[in-house]
């Protein structure tokens, strides 16, 4: 693959002409040696034989993705370039490039006497940059534009053989649901960010946070994407369908529910509910981005994949009409699991 | 190719769930008969062999590309898919898909008692999809977040033959400059909604401007990316470099230059002024998203392509230490073109 990156920032003001070099600059140490320059109407991208490319895009936006005072600009950077990448992953493909537009108030487009290093945006990239060099992601261009709240929205684009992406849309009954990794800590930890945010632009300070809590925190503040995950059973057709889990297993099970005209059970005690949760975080909270995924029954799941657990936890059963498309089994017996959706930082 | 749209809606409001609908039935009708449907982590595009995909993303902002009194929300959804497309024209690439991320203020995202079709959104769409369809662009997935000001961002994805895409880069010393269309049209008519304008959220009003006028704000509210212009310059060989051009010439010409280490001289007793415009629009005017090429002097340029005028406008040179690189040559002789970038609406 090949990228040619490209930039449009003839239209800004000068503190925002510096800005536009300082990206250039710090983008140009990411992209791949087969990049092909920067300063061109458009970015070129040469597709391998055979392969097709997946194409996400994500908004990220102050007051509704991110708080200034509860995530660090490492943290805001790393989150939006990691919902695009979890997409990637759900289709099992391969990151091939990102493309940047980043919007900012007249007050973050300024280096200040510090220098762009240490401004927001600088923050902001190292931590976007950081996850981007992790799953070898070129910033193939972009666009800037004054904005009255800082904003991003982040195209990814992955290869992955022809026909050969993982939908929702294929499950069937009779298939197993498995998750990667642990669910709920992404939603557990935000009322720890209420309570121990006391304001400021940078993020809720290292310092204020317990011990303790700092893995969870972190849960939120850095998710992982599962690339590795997503290629391996992609690779391996371990899969029958897939997604990624951004807004909540009842959420999203059901969007896999209603693509693929089935329903599904999860079994409550099965679920993998990350240290610091509970079952209704794991059930609900969303922010995750884990593998939500179905196997054929006769399909034998490892127990891990690159080092984070697969855990099954339930099935797919025929869709009954009149019945709740997702159900969840307790002590109390089956009921029906409502969608109940990820709430913002309001 | 083949497109798989996506939308994201899972994470919004009611009101913006019944936004997302209306997107997704909006933009079916213009998906060309290869997409594979609507609701999955990624779209998938298939590109066809030996060719290679340009990417171009464009962040279009309330008070900085369009203002709600002046820009009929029609003329802000053809504007910014017009600037990406033109981009993708500039390279000599047909396009394969568009996404849209659309920001919105929350009284924005309500269908209002009209329903969303006579809405701003509905309206907006409109522009951009009359657009998308005459240039045969499927909208194959987005974003949708509340942001303080509307805003779009969108992608563009082009397919150009593996190799041949038209460069900033590939101008020589000898070649000679040409221009499509009209130049400072766009900018010329920026007094007349300042005078004209009296507020209100959904564009100068038709019945305020004069008949005369109207030709003129169409240029600045409705420009044609010159698409098929690009496809007959790359697919024929005609031009040696080539960009769009957005900022107005002095700005863009100087971005060949700096590409293609050369230097220019315009003439303009040449430059083909649009009618109610000036020399001065016609060289430091942007916005008019004509495309600005290069041509060995050994080859013979038509005088219009798909109806379009191509114009010689004057000639690369060799660049010289301590010169100018952009000149232009008047009655008075030849003088520095400085780049006047283009003034944003504020």
């Amino acid at each position: 693959m090949s990228q040619r990156p490209s930039h449009e920032g003839e239209k800004l003001e000068n503190g925002e002409l510096s800005l536009i070099r300082y990206l250039r600059r710090r983008t140009r140490g990411v992209a791949k040696p087969t990049a092909l320059g920067i300063g061109d109407d458009c970015a070129l991208i040469r597709p391998r034989a055979g392969q097709e490319l997946a194409v996400t895009t994500d908004l990220t936006v102050c007051g509704r993705h991110f708080r200034l005072d509860w995530h660090t600009p490492e943290s805001v950077g790393h989150r939006a370039l990691a919902r695009g990448l979890s997409d990637l992953a759900a289709m099992g493909a391969r990151p091939v490039a990102a493309f940047l537009s980043l919007g900012l108030p007249r007050e973050f487009a300024n280096a200040g006497s510090g220098g762009w290093g240490s401004s927001w945006v600088g923050r902001f990239l190292d931590g976007l940059l950081a996850l981007a060099e992790l799953h070898e992601t070129p910033l193939a261009g972009g666009d800037v534009s004054e904005t009255p709240v800082p904003l991003a929205d982040i195209v990814l684009m992955g290869s992955v053989p022809r026909g050969k992406a993982m939908l929702r849309s294929t499950a069937r009954a009779g298939d197993l649901l498995y998750v990667t990794g642990t669910l709920g800590g992404g939603a557990a930890s935000l009322p720890h960010f209420d309570r121990l945010s006391r304001g400021g632009a940078n993020g809720l300070s290292a310092a204020r946070v317990p011990k303790g809590l700092a893995p969870l925190l972190a849960r939120h503040l850095y998710p992982q994407p599962r690339i590795a995950q997503g290629l391996v059973l992609r690779g391996k057709g371990l899969a029958s369908a897939a997604m990624d889990m951004s807004d909540g297993l009842s959420s999203d099970l059901a969007h896999i529910c209603e693509e693929s005209g089935v329903a599904a059970e999860v079994e409550a005690a099965l679920l993998p509910v990350h240290p610091g949760a509970s079952v209704e975080y794991a059930l609900h909270g969303g922010d995750d981005y884990e593998l939500l995924f179905t196997g054929r029954p006769g399909v034998r799941l490892p127990k891990a994949i690159g080092g984070v657990a697969i855990t099954r936890i339930g099935r797919i059963v025929a869709k009954r009409r009149g019945r709740a498309a997702v159900s969840v089994i307790t002590g109390r017996g089956k009921e029906p699991l409502l969608a109940q959706g990820w709430e913002h930082f309001k």
